[in-house]
């Protein structure tokens, strides 16, 4: 269930944080992977989407978005053939950290007969995927050079561990440590008179900083269009708070005959992704304590909590809101209690 | 990806378990969400199959499947309303622990003209759904006995928790309680002169003592049919001893440039269930450390290990095999290394 308004302030309030800083706002839609999110948030400045695979760019490029960018490395012949043919329709760009990534690509784009830009993934503090030196750096932009296909258009710089470090302070530390890193990377090539149009990266943690870096000529955040509760329990200030705009509706179908404290709830482990913890129940009256496939068992916080009998409807806020929104088809938009939208997840289970 | 040999052989051995024990088989579909292997298991002798939600049997009433008991209390008079169309086209039953639910029950199959069988759920150790007492489960019998569309058909004693103790010891004494719990049950409606032709329960970890019990008169193991790494830490003797069928194949994307000791796949929290443990990898050499929503990161686990470069596939073995599958739209059916089968899981997102 989505709740519109705050879903449209959570959009709004992005957008023009980006526009202040002058900065591009590319949002994530591995977040929502709902097309008509998508186009809400471009319809209102932002410069195109990332995806994180190619095939969950498939559904966005059929709903009319004309800018994709593939914040990820691709190797495998296959998916490379179809972002080169998605490239005759769209702009399209993708990462590499590796020459072989680079020699997979340019076969692509030679045997589509179309164009790629191609950003070097540079590490910043994750040790995941992205080269570590300026020379590995330079080395993937001197193998681009060589490729009619294949375009060098800049770094992506993108930490996602310290997105959910919870202290203000500590977060906005780490973001400054990540963008050092960025900037090392960017003066090396400059240095080599190699100029560098795009730094990307950030996510709805570390946007506020990454706005004023001066580094990020561009933001990536996804989830600020939803919150969910581990963002939720991180400290902000109040210049880039989003609302909770997602939720999960479950119903209590048992009371175990009255014999518990509590009552059961019909939206488990398949209908809640529980990896970033239980989600939170909406009213601040009961807890969800336990989870199994296809139950959670809900206590009153208090004893002045309501009682919740069969029948009874929670709202529940996901501990993760990306996973979550990928065990569902659709979206249902509310407007107050009405029904204002029934948006597909079009791109739900495309993770290949 | 299904490993359609070990699944056979995992079919086949549940199956003579069952008829030695002269016990009926109704595997549980929510662990697979897929008709094609309902189907398989009742041509192999199961009686029918088990659901979860009334939602996730439509696709199976659609391929033919014949009997279905969901193994859960509803409330939602428009879900009660589709069981009972349901029970127009095939022998149904469903589970009430409440009063009020047998009301919603009555309300639609009066509706429909149909007939529900109604087991009434007791809890023997999990604390979850169930009565606690024969005297609630006396005010049940007897608030069905008044219904005309509905007939008590019997007891569900499920005791979820303890399929995940590890030793065979203390996974033996546990359901040796349950059962209990269940004979205690069966003996007080006996003594009030109330027959009771079923007594279903028993999971993939608790089967081996179920089938043995005398009280169990129909077994609903689910995960079997797969296995995953949770039930792989279970210990086992060899008489009901299964294989791992089911796979996550995986890609390495990245191995930052080289920086790692490891390597960087394609498969996260968006391919993979993590809430019982991260995945195993197949070839037994490398761990799967880290995990993120589309990343997965894995080391050697010794210095032996086979060094992974860029393009290598792995076979991962999922923690959790329902809440795995339910992220997939087909499992692909390999016999060796030939694909044979792929088949819809049709059930797939199929929650409420």
């Amino acid at each position: 269930v989505l709740d519109l308004d705050a879903f449209e302030r959570n959009l709004a309030r992005m957008q023009a944080a980006a526009d202040a800083a002058g900065v591009a706002l590319r949002p994530h839609a591995k977040a929502h992977k709902c097309p008509a999110i998508a186009l809400a948030q471009i319809e209102r400045g932002a410069v195109g989407i990332c995806c994180q695979k190619v095939s969950e760019a498939v559904p966005f490029v059929a709903a009319g978005v004309r800018d994709i960018h593939v914040s990820n490395e691709i190797v495998a012949p296959a998916k490379a053939a179809l972002l080169a043919r998605l490239a005759l329709r769209v702009r399209a760009s993708v990462c590499v950290d590796d020459l072989a990534q680079i020699e997979v690509l340019a076969a692509a784009t030679a045997a589509a007969g179309s164009r790629l830009d191609v950003l070097v993934e540079i590490d910043v503090g994750q040790n995941r995927c992205g080269v570590a030196t300026p020379d590995a750096v330079r080395r993937l932009v001197d193998g681009l050079s060589a490729c009619a296909g294949l375009r060098f258009a800049g770094l992506q710089a993108y930490q996602g561990s310290l997105q959910h470090l919870r202290g203000h302070g500590e977060r906005r530390e780490a973001a400054a440590r990540a963008a050092d890193r960025a900037v090392a990377a960017v003066d090396a090539l400059a240095h080599s008179g190699v100029a560098c149009p795009v730094v990307t990266g950030g996510g709805s943690g570390s946007v506020e900083f990454d706005l004023g870096s001066g580094v990020y000529t561009e933001v990536q955040p996804g989830s600020y269009v939803f919150m969910d509760g581990d963002y939720g329990r991180n400290e902000y200030t109040d210049a880039l708070r989003f609302e909770h705009a997602l939720f999960v509706a479950t119903t209590v179908i048992s009371t175990g005959g009255g014999q518990h404290e509590g009552c059961i709830v019909d939206a488990g482990l398949k209908s809640l992704a529980v990896d970033s913890g239980l989600p939170d129940v909406w009213n601040g009256e009961h807890d969800y304590v336990a989870v199994s496939d296809e139950h959670g068992t809900v206590h009153p916080r208090t004893p002045s909590a309501a009682r919740l009998g069969l029948g009874a409807r929670l709202l529940l806020v996901p501990g993760h809101c990306d996973p979550t929104v990928n065990l569902h088809d659709e979206l249902i938009g509310l407007r107050g209690t009405t029904v204002e939208a029934i948006w597909p997840i079009a791109a739900r289970g495309l993770s290949r």
